[in-house]
Parts: C-alpha cells; sequence; structure tokens
C-alpha cells in the first residue's frame, strides 16, 4: 500500500488498524561508469514498496536525496547537509506521528545516511520530550540498510565474492537493473585493485576511487540478479521487522 | 534525460554542453475522497519528465513533501515547514550549481509552495553574495506552476467550467489518471457549493472544506483529459522557457 | 490607535473588546535616482496609520528592513535573508498572541517581502501545530499589498498609465512626497524606454536597471498624488478587510 | 543624515568620504502606567537622530522590538528571541558593511538588548574570520547606551534623584514627552517603595513589580527635562564617539 | 559534591532537598607567553567546586570552551560561536531543569563569555514562555564572574595595583598555579605599557596586544596568591549567593 | 601534551612540526547504581591524555556533555541535542584547523554520541567545500571509541564474559575506578538477567531498564582492571591511528 497512491480516507481506515509505515530513503549520487545516479533511491524504494506489499504496510514517500558530501567531486551528485537532512526528517516523523504512524521503520539504500539519520531519531525523541514529557506521542524508529543484512551479506558473497566491493556494488546494480532493465549501462572499467574503505573529504574520495567505485566489480550485475536481492532483502527483513511493524 | 537514470559521465557528457536542470516539486497532501495523497507530486513529476524529453533538458529528482500545514488535518498529509523547505531547495540547488548546473526550473504541482521556493531562491542569492561577492557563480531560477499557465487554465475552463475548483481539481486528477491508470479511485461526492478559497490555519481548512476538496468535481476527470492537461502544460512550458533552458 | 504610542493599560483595554493589530512592513533600499531609500516603509506605515485611525484597529511597529536581496547592488540598501525575516515574523506574531492579539493584518510596501512573509504565516502555523495541537491559539494572518490593489492599481493606471512602471514608481514616491513634503528629491532621469520585470541576482538587477528604476517615471509624483493615493488605498483596505479586523 | 530620506546616489556622495552609519534601537515594551509602549524605541531614535545631524553622520532605520522578555506578562509588550535579535543584527551589519558603512554605532534604549547586541557582534567577526579569513573586511562596531552614561546619569541625579529608579524612569519618559508633546499620559501611580532590581522571567517580573515601574517616580518628567536629556546625551555621545565615526 | 563524580541515586537524594547547581564555565584561549590556554575553564572550576563544598551545592560539568573570539589569532585557541553557546546552554539548563535543578548558578571565568551567557538565559525564559505558558517551571539563573566581584578585586589592586591589567593578569594566573603548581610557566616580557582595553575582531586584538596580554604583568603570580584568590572568591560568593542556592 | 596546561607559544612550537591534535568526548549519563554520571567523559578524557602522551600528540579539551537523550529518565542526565551537538563540534574543529590543526581524533567514551560526531564530521566537510571550494582545508577526522576496539571488547570477554553488558559496564567503572580510586561507589545490584539491547526514547529505556544498567555487572569493576583497560585501549589507538596523527 503506497501512500502517494491513496486517497486520504483510505489512510484513515489503514490506521484504525495499523500505526506503522516504512519510508524509503536514498541518494543521488554517483555509482561509478556504469551505476545510476539514483541507485540509492532506487533500491530502497523497490525494497520498500515489495516489503510494504509482502507485510501490509503503509509506505511512504521515497527521500530521494541524502548525506552525500564524499561523492559531491562527480558531477550530478547531490547532497543535504547533515542539519539539513535532520530538520526533514523531523518535519517527516512529526507529521506522520501526528495522524497516528508511531511507528516508523526507515529502508536505506546509502551508508553515508546512516548517522544522520539516527541523529535525527534523537534530535525528534528529544524534542518531544522538552515540548510534550510525559505526554509525549509513544514513537518508535527503525533504520533498516538492506545492504548490509546477514542474508544479503551472504548473497553478495556467494555471487560476487570480493568483487562486491564497498560502492557502486554489482548487488546495488542489480537491484537498479531489475527496476529499470531499460537503462543498463555499460563502459569499460578499470581491472579492480584492492581498496582501503577508507576516505576523508570528497576531494580524498576522488583522488582515492577515481572512477568512483570503491574496489566493486558492477559489470557481474544482471537483472535477475537484482530480483533475488529484492527478494532476500525483503524475506529478511519482512521476518526480522515484522513485529515492529505489527505495533509489537 | 532523468538525472536518476543517468550515470555520472553521462552527467559530465551532458553538462559540456549545457547547464540547465529541471526540478519537480510536489507535494504529499490530500486530495479529496478520490484524489491520491501524492497528485502534486505525481503530476509534477509527468510534466517536468515530457518537459525533460521534448527540450532535451536533464531532470532532477522529485521533492516529493511539500509546504502543505493547511492540509495537515486529513490523515496522510505530510508537511516540511517553510524554513526547512528553504534549506533543502538551498542544498539542492547548491550542489547542482557546484557541478555547472547554473540554470534551474522548478516545475511545481503544489500552490502551498510557491511563496517558500520564491523565498529559497533569495535565500540562496543572499547567502552566495555574502559569501563570494563578486566571484559567485551567476545561477539563475525559474518557478513554473503547471496549473496556473495560461494555456492550461484555459483548458480547465474548457472542459470543466466552474467545477474545476481550486483543490481536488478534476485536471490535477486527470493527469494522475493519465500516469497511474490502475489507480483510478470513486466515491460518492457531496454536491457543489460556491466556495471562498480562503482560509487560516489547517483547523479552519478542515472546517470549511470538510472532505478535502475546495469547490471542485474530481469525478469530471478521465485519463484522456489528463493527457490533454500534460500536452497542454509541457508545450507552454517549452515555449515559455525554452529560451532560459537554453541560458540565453 | 498606535502601540508605540499607548500604555499598557490602554493596550489592556483595547485587548477587552477587540482583538486585531495591523503590523507594517516595508524595506530599506534604493528607489532610483531621486525616490527615498525609506519609500516601502513610509508607505506602509503611512496607510497602516491612516487605515488604523478609520477603522480604529491598533498599528504595531514597522518592520523597517525586508527582503531587498535584488536592491544590494546599489549603496544604501539592506536585506534580511529570508529565514531571518521569518523568524522575526514568527517573534512578533507570537509575542502578541500572547496577549490576545489574534488578528493580524500586515500592510506591507514592497513586493519582494511577499513571499517570505506568506511563507512565515505557515511556520507560526505548524510551529503552533505541533506545539500546541488542538491547543493552540485560533491566530489568524492576511497580507495586504497596498500598491496591488484594485483601486489603488487604477488610480496608477488613471494618473501615470505605462509610465508607472514597477520599482520606484511615481505612485509610491509620491505618497513618500505626501509624507515628507521637505524630503522631495530630483534628479535628471534617463529616458524610459520598455522594460522586461524579470531578473535574477542583486548583480543580474543592476546590469537591466542601471539608475535603479524599473520602467517608471517617478518625476510625475506629486504630494497631491500621494495623499489621493493614501486614501484610495486606505478607503479599500477598510472595504475589504473590515470584517477580518473586526474579528469576523 | 537620515538613510530612509536619502537617495541611493547621495548615500553613494556620503561613503566617498565616510564610512561610519548610526543605528538607533529600541524596544517595545511596557513602561509603566504613564509611560508609552515604544519609550525606548522613541528614545533612541530620537537622540541618534540628533547625534547623526551634529556630527555628520548617517543614520539608519531603527529597529523597534528588541529582547524584551521580562515585560511579557503586561499587554502590549512585545520581544524578539536573543537568537532571533542576533540574527537580525547580523543582516543589517552585514548589508551595510558590503557597502562601505563599516564603522557601526548603535544607539541603544533598552537595558534588555545590551548583551545580545554584544553578542551579535561577536557572532559577526567570526562568521566573517571563518568565511573570509585575513580578507574580511575590517568593520568596527560600539554600543552605546544613551541612559547609563555619565553625562546623562548626572542629569538623572541633579533631577530625580533616587526618584528616578530603574524601569520606566523619569528621565527617558522626559525624552518622550520631548518628542511626542501630544501623547503625554497620567495616572494615579502607587507610592514608590525601595525595590531590589532582580528579577528572573516574566511572571517573577510582574510579580515583583506590579505595575511595570522599577522604583521610579515618572510623574517627575516634563518635555523640558526631555530637552535637557536629549542635549546631554547628544553632547557626550559626539565627544566620546566622534573619533569612532570618523573613522579613527 | 560534584555532579560527575555521583552515581543517580546519589543526584535524586539531593534532589530530595535541594534544586541548586552551579555550572562553571571557562574558555580555552591564549593567556599571555606564561599563562595557560585553559586558565579560565580552570580558575572556574576550582572556584567552583570550593563554592559547591562549602555551601553543599552539587557542581556540574564545566564548560571547557566558550566564547573567545577575539584570541582568535594566537595559536591554541578555540571558540564557539555566540549562537553555538546560547543552543548549549540551553540544552544544560533545560536538561538540569528536567530533573529539578531550577536553580542555576553560573560561575564564569571569562570576560567574553559574559554577553552570551545573559543572552543564553533570556532565549531558555522565552523558550519556555512559548512553549508552556503558566505551566514552564520556574527556573531561575544567575551569572557570577569570580574575577570581578568586589573582595576580589581589592585583593587584585592590594596585591597586584595596576599591573594587574586586564587580560592574562597576575590574579587568574595565580589561581592556575594554586590548581596545577607543576605547570607553572615563565617566560621574558615585553615592560608594561598603558593599555587600552578596547579592540574590535581579533585581528585587532593582536595588532594591539602583540603577546596576548593586556596590561598586565602575570609574573607577579605565585601559587599562594592563587589559593587567596580562590578563598576571596569563594566567601564572597557564599555571602551572596547563599540564599538564591537555597532556594530563596 | 595538553592543550589546557599549555601557553599558545608552546602551541606554536609544536604546530611548527605536527599538525594532529586529540579531542575526547565523553557523556553526562546516569551510569547505574553504582557508576558515575561522569563515567564516559573520565574513561575518554583518561585514554586521551595517555593517548598523548605516548603518541606526542597535543590533547584538546573534553566534551564532557554529549548525546544522551535515552538516559534522561534518570536524574542528573545531561544531554545535547544533535543539532547542538554538531554545531559544538563544527566550532569546535573550524577553531583547531584554523590554527593548522587539520588531523582530529575524537576520542569517544559513549555510544550515544557516534552518530552524531559522524554527521558532524560531513556538516564541516560539506561547510567548507560550499564556501571555500578547492581552497578548503584538507582536514581530516577520525572517531575511535575505545570500547568497541578488539583488544578492549578481548579483555572485556576476557575478565567479565557476559556479564560485561551493554551499559554501566564493568570495564568503564574500573577504567573510572583507576582514575578516582577514591569515589569507588558500592550498592545492591539486582541479580543480572538477560537483555535486549534495544530501546525507543527515554520512558522506553527506563521501563526496559529500571536501574539504568544494561545487563552488566558492574561490582566486577577494580582499579587495577581499569589500569589494564587504559593500557589496552592506549596501545590499541597508538597502534591504529599512529599513522594518522603523524598526518601521514
Amino acid at each position: 500500500m503506497l501512500l502517494h497512491l491513496s486517497t486520504w480516507p483510505e489512510v484513515e481506515s489503514y490506521l484504525a488498524g495499523r500505526s506503522s509505515i516504512i519510508l524509503p530513503i536514498g541518494s543521488t549520487e554517483q555509482h561509478g561508469p556504469t551505476g545510476l545516479v539514483g541507485t540509492d533511491a532506487i533500491t530502497a524504494e523497490a525494497i520498500a514498496a515489495e516489503t510494504g506489499a509482502r507485510t501490509g504496510t503503509m509506505v511512504g514517500p521515497t527521500i530521494p536525496v541524502g548525506m552525500a558530501h564524499h561523492h559531491m567531486a562527480f558531477p550530478g551528485s547531490m547532497t543535504l547537509k547533515p542539519s539539513t537532512l535532520i530538520a526533514l526528517i523531523r518535519d517527516y516523523v512529526v507529521s506522520l506521528a501526528g495522524h497516528g504512524f508511531t511507528t516508523v521503520l526507515f529502508i536505506n539504500g546509502h551508508g553515508g545516511n546512516i548517522p544522520t539519520v539516527q541523529a535525527a531519531f534523537y534530535e525528534v525523541y528529544e524534542d518531544l520530550r522538552r515540548e510534550k514529557g510525559a505526554d509525549a506521542p509513544k514513537v518508535r524508529y527503525a533504520l533498516c540498510n538492506w545492504f548490509t543484512m546477514p542474508g544479503v551479506a551472504a548473497l553478495q558473497n556467494e555471487l560476487f565474492g570480493d568483487r562486491e566491493g564497498y560502492h557502486a556494488t554489482p548487488s546495488e546494480v542489480a537491484v537498479t537493473q531489475a527496476v529499470y532493465p531499460d537503462h543498463i549501462k555499460s563502459a569499460p572499467l578499470e581491472p579492480l585493485a584492492p581498496v582501503d574503505p577508507d576516505f576523508h573529504d570528497c576531494r580524498d574520495f576522488r583522488a582515492r576511487f577515481p572512477d568512483g567505485r570503491m574496489g566493486s566489480d558492477p559489470s557481474l550485475a544482471t537483472p535477475e540478479h537484482g530480483r533475488r536481492f529484492i527478494d532476500a532483502a525483503v524475506t529478511e527483513i519482512a521476518a526480522r521487522y515484522g513485529a515492529f511493524l505489527d505495533g509489537a
């Protein structure tokens, strides 16, 4: 059930029995010579939609631009400052909590978002505590990074081994190929060399990773792989967060 | 050309010859008993994509949640505070300007966004002036509200007359039907009565407009109407903003 | 009745029967070779004071500096960032609402303020909703731009035709002459040429409008014209906003 | 020379030889049973205007609303939060510095403004240091509280002795009478008792000082006293800040 | 009783009978050729701890970095922007007030902190007023600058006369020597010359006071002096703020 | 080498050869019935000081209050909002970078700080990118959480096994005992039961963990254990971050 394809009376009916919503969060950033700039939003949105469908949970709008400073030396990358992303998440979850969506699961497609999303939860908790004290609504947040779940990691290892790498990975590229099979890109790729997945600012990132990949071989990706990753992720999310989404 | 379906080398190639980008901005808010909560984002995104295709202009990610305080008394509505939306737009356009996207056309689907988007342009201009003075990049912004363009208004009048109304209108609902023909909703609607399109806060809005419509009859909408509105809007945007998008 | 010339017991008495206040908002910015830097504040203040007198409404302090980024390439212009102006308006109206001034009419003398003032209303509404929910005070705001009211526009057309222009207009200059007849300035003016009232940042503004006027001939202004504009504006404001100011 | 009554070419001429500007800052707050709500703005503006006239210095717009939390339990009082006032002062002085007004003297009419204005100076200095480093403009700020200057204090003592008090004082009321002789108010006043000029929040203030005065007898004020205070203050400001205003 | 060396049940017991807490605030900034960068934090912490011990008052964590823009041209100096320091103080005192610490005495070691700390008190008062109105907790704040108390000033004069100066003074250096007798520094000092304790930004400060001292002779300091200053300060604070700390 | 016990010429000498600084960051929060409220600041400070001594690196002031919302239901706990902590860290590191401290290692004693500190690094990187572009100083940040380093975890396991738990752990309590052997607290402790180290807001935390511990048995701690943990942590930090601190 997608919020943007629902009417308000349909939302009202849903809230009569449920209090959960899934919010996909991605990023708009370079993903190497062949990965789509929208990769992280596309993957999060697809996995969130399928999770919503299987668990009967409402899915809200995707946050398409996240915290991607480290990719800003590549054309097309966009970023929010962490402080802006905190304000945005605060506004999203406070809007939703006011209607009764007190249980929020973020399904995240981008590692760079993790700290800021977690900080945002505490910004909201603390604001609510100060403003409302004991009367504050009992909101609950959880953050699921689909690409690091154990079952997904096992599949990454099985399919790609150490060619999975850390950014512009074949697993995420595969998911975008499953979603957009008409937008599969190819380009010559430099041979892989071992990488140190550590960096400082965006200049340092580009100096270390000149074509944007971090030790990955996205040429291994296929749409069929993508479908398997979606299925593995959704299965695992439903198992791990099912009780949470049911309000338990 | 959609940014999220491009690779960074493709963006780099585009920027070798062009400096324009289109940013769709919508809202996530009630649209009456039969309109989709995502209406304003869906319409802006569809019209932006088609405008990009016809004019060869890059189209960036849609801003799905805007300034919709006045709809917050209806379940499912979400809003950013104006100050958050200003920060978000600043981050978007500053990110893009750094790559050379110095000409930005916002295609907007929601009247409530207009003041804040305009305020955001001046926030950015003034920040750049203070930080960089004469060296500030020569960015240019424009805001196009597709639903009030003269040609669109003429078509609204031709097709729906005074049943177009002010919110949850048949024209915008028709566009969503063209985009999502499998998600056309129906529900009994109270008969239309004359309305005063004026209101204060969200409580006042709901008291005046109990089912969320403002003097509109969305039952008149059809997908075919929607296609005509998309065409009319895109034709007019291309004519009016063509030179702007070409950097002139 | 002017707030700054009242004592607090007088304000208390007023609030026993009324809940309305008028807030003039202007700007401090260039107005061409002969217009005063304070034009927009002077006109808003004069029209607000007269409106208050005729309708028995309290008039608060004038906001003298508004959003005038686009004039910053001319000496003497001052601007607030939109985010600062939003914070200021929030503080003004929240201060006043705490005393019972729940109905606020802004009388505005500067087009550049419009988006930010409107955004500020929603910032306040949304803050109140979040902090106080159903207990939030029922505040109501309205924005009146005196210079675009139909009766004023008719008089502009009657007196000046297409020599009214868009900035440093004879109508606003005339109002300042009526208020400050000892400070009427003259200077040689370049002949008028057709203008496109569109611009981007402050550098672009000065490049397009080198002496600060936008297609206007302020040499047509006289103090007598100014008195007629004040009267026309106040008459129209009293008619249009009378019920609002009475709390209806 | 008043900025709001000047044209931009006049400002340009002034800046060819001078870099100084005076900014009056007041408050909108209760001043006891007979004092005007606008007292602090009226006094600062009058003394600033006369100082400007005697020293040939440009005078900018008056800040009419300052930091007056402690008076908010009395109707008609308005306050900015300190953080808002800091942002406002930053915008004022950065706007002016961009034109060459690098020397700014604030003439202040309200004790409650003092800490925030001083904090604002350092906010600006530190922002400029971070943004521009060694290239930052060499701006200079000074704050003059007219009501505590030694010569003014001597006159307060001579005329009113210990009936001057701490708020709603006869000296400040006298200055408003000199400026607005048609708005002299009278009311029965409780007899004076010794006060402890110390308080916490606005509830505490009203509990300690029920009619708004702090140990003062404003019934002693006359317009003639007001003229003497204006003269004493301006004479002393010109002597103390003359070299500063000349850019030395 | 030091908060950081207490357990939460000990704090709970304390709060059963008391509502006071002392917060030391210092700075991290140059103190001349021989003064420690941490001087202001060291002195505030030592005097606060002893005050807490003598009066049985809880002492919270020291704020080690304050507002020290004017010292930033010397290596090792650190500063918060005033707006950051206001936010920090707000968070400290709101955290504490929530537990029942409604009476807060700041013991301050740095003149540059004074305006911002005072502004912060009003930021908190006004936030509480807006958010909670009549239900706001009755918090009370006081700021004590140990180095300007009359008894301390008398001792400064007795021991050092006009060699006390304004910054990197023998009195504050002596206190650090009493606390850290193993970290007494010496260096050749330029002979004293009369100084004007006035300055603008940090560049101006260093130009006027090239080695960081302001008319002081810290070579006069001894640990024994330091012990006398601590005793004088604590004695005076206990006398002046005793009733305040007892909740009277 | 401790910054607060250095003079500015000593800092200048250090910076002639080095660009590194260590910043300890802790928290002020409940640590169970026997743990000190200042535990996380005490441990971070002790380990940072010893790391500085062994590696010859300057150590700056400890941040004593961090992000501890989840402990706010226990008396004595203090918290910054994440947005405040971001601003504070920005001010710290920007202050230091201006002097040449471009390499900053945070040694952190509190898990709740991790997301916000990481978000702060990107806030600074992105601000510098926007303000200075290619001229931005090449700052580098690293965050070390001493309590989760592999060698420390091995020692936790060796000494305490599954009685280490997640909060108010014997390892951190032991470190405070080593630092403050005169402040070792004891109290009867409820028997340990298995815990789920997951929680939402501070009310939820206290409901799940009524005495503040999370599955830990701090009665196992001894000062000798504390010395071993300090040594293990410092050894490991020096090995892992040595090259980083040397500017490599």
